[in-house]
């Protein structure tokens, strides 16, 4: 996919809405723990039920390794089912991975290759050798962390260098612009930091940015916006437990699909305007 | 598993050597390609073949990740059979994880409950509360990425704060001394940045370090040992490729165990004179 092919979506569905798939099988409603599969059961009820209504999906990874081989097939079997039924829309593995090079490669290969996800979030302390050769792919991106929205984030993202008197996470966003093909980034910046989000947009004007933390984390869809917003939108907004655990009952997905559809509705006032 | 046991272990064997176990289906041996599930087969045979010269192996995920459900079933074979054969030995899921603090959870969940490794590598740049639920694990231990071996490292973890006019990766290593039962902390130092070994034992002289980056990537044993060694050892050293990749014939395993033999006969020389 391309960035163009996803604003053209985003203006057609009038959403920039990511729905987290972040199942745990805890919190599945009881009558789908009798299947044969209930996490790939319960993510086919959510996806048939908001499919229209945003624009990203986004699993997870840990959700799905905590259940070993099920787990992974469950993972399988959901981006299959996503590709084969919604090819329009925009698929991230949140894999938070990133290793030394050729290690890097065989994380890219599982997650473009043999998964086709169309995204991969990175971290990016281990640096450029670490991440290039997830850009390396055509049309596929990688979401580098940049400033997360859990409370540990300002630890080590928000001190201040000495070299470039920036905070780190400003530095990641500046450096990974001269790594190569850097047009395959996109940047993730909690929405619990939407007021940093007018210097983020400073340094990084056009890209997408992955915003994680809207609902159940507390960070304001409408402050998110009026920092973050570009002309192209440049905004997926995630939504995990607001969405997938509205109800626990049989009506689950259709409670889902009300979450969705709320914030569907702001996100269109807002495209509106625009 | 306890650090005593650790250390114990090291005394009886001579050996502070950890083999890396990153299978690239491309260079297992023809014969293996017509077995069942050639990964699991090569990995048990190097197992087999070194598990007296060496204390630790280390499967690094993203090698197993990159052939799917295969890849993972190969994984689950590969701990379970360590476990019941050599449960003396310790084992660190090479993952580099790290997550806001429910997410760290599912995958403390992965790769401690469900997998039973004895360790895991974690990335610190989302800071305490990602790494915290690593932690919780009693006998677990959770081993922070510092200074990585690779050429990239010194893009973000060597530059200066202002804040204590320190570079990041020490910084990393003081902070997480504050952390919740951070003495469940080793730490990864590459071997490529010896000369730094010196500075990081004045700020964590009694920890376990996991050193990778001997041999394909050019770190070299005796420098590492000048700067690293501590009163109990304190190191892990790390060699993958040159042990795995010795021959690429039925005498693979015979090859791969000569190789161990010399690190191990050098690492002997090595503690006997401590």
């Amino acid at each position: 996919m391309t960035t163009q092919q996803l604003y053209e979506q985003i203006q057609y569905k009038k959403s920039f809405l990511c729905i987290g798939l972040d199942v745990d099988l805890d919190k599945i409603p009881p009558h789908l723990q009798q299947t044969k599969d209930p996490i790939f059961e319960f993510n086919k009820a959510i996806i048939d039920a908001t499919h229209d209504l945003c624009v990203a999906y986004k699993p997870n990874t840990a959700f799905y390794e905590a259940y070993g081989i099920k787990g992974w097939r469950a993972l399988e079997k959901t981006i299959q089912y996503i590709n084969e039924n919604y090819p329009a829309l925009f698929t991230i593995a949140d894999a938070k991975r990133g290793d030394i090079g050729n290690t890097s490669s065989m994380y890219a290969k599982a997650f473009f290759d043999d998964l086709n996800f169309d995204s991969v979030t990175v971290a990016p302390y281990m640096g450029k050798d670490s991440v290039e050769p997830f850009l390396q792919y055509k049309d596929k991106f990688t979401i580098l962390l940049a400033l997360t929205s859990n409370e540990s984030s300002s630890e080590f993202q928000q001190l201040n260098l000495q070299e470039t008197e920036t905070e780190l996470y400003k530095q990641v966003l500046k450096t990974s612009k001269t790594w190569k093909n850097a047009s395959q980034l996109m940047y993730v910046v909690g929405a619990t930091q939407a007021e940093y989000l007018e210097d983020i947009r400073k340094i990084v004007p056009d890209s997408f940015l992955l915003v994680p933390g809207v609902g159940a984390q507390g960070g304001s869809l409408l402050d998110v916006c009026k920092y973050g917003l570009n002309k192209k939108v440049g905004l997926l907004i995630n939504s995990s437990r607001g969405i997938l655990y509205a109800s626990d009952q049989e009506d689950f997905a259709d409670k889902s699909r009300i979450e969705a559809l709320k914030l569907q509705r702001e996100m269109q006032i807002i495209i509106e305007k625009l």
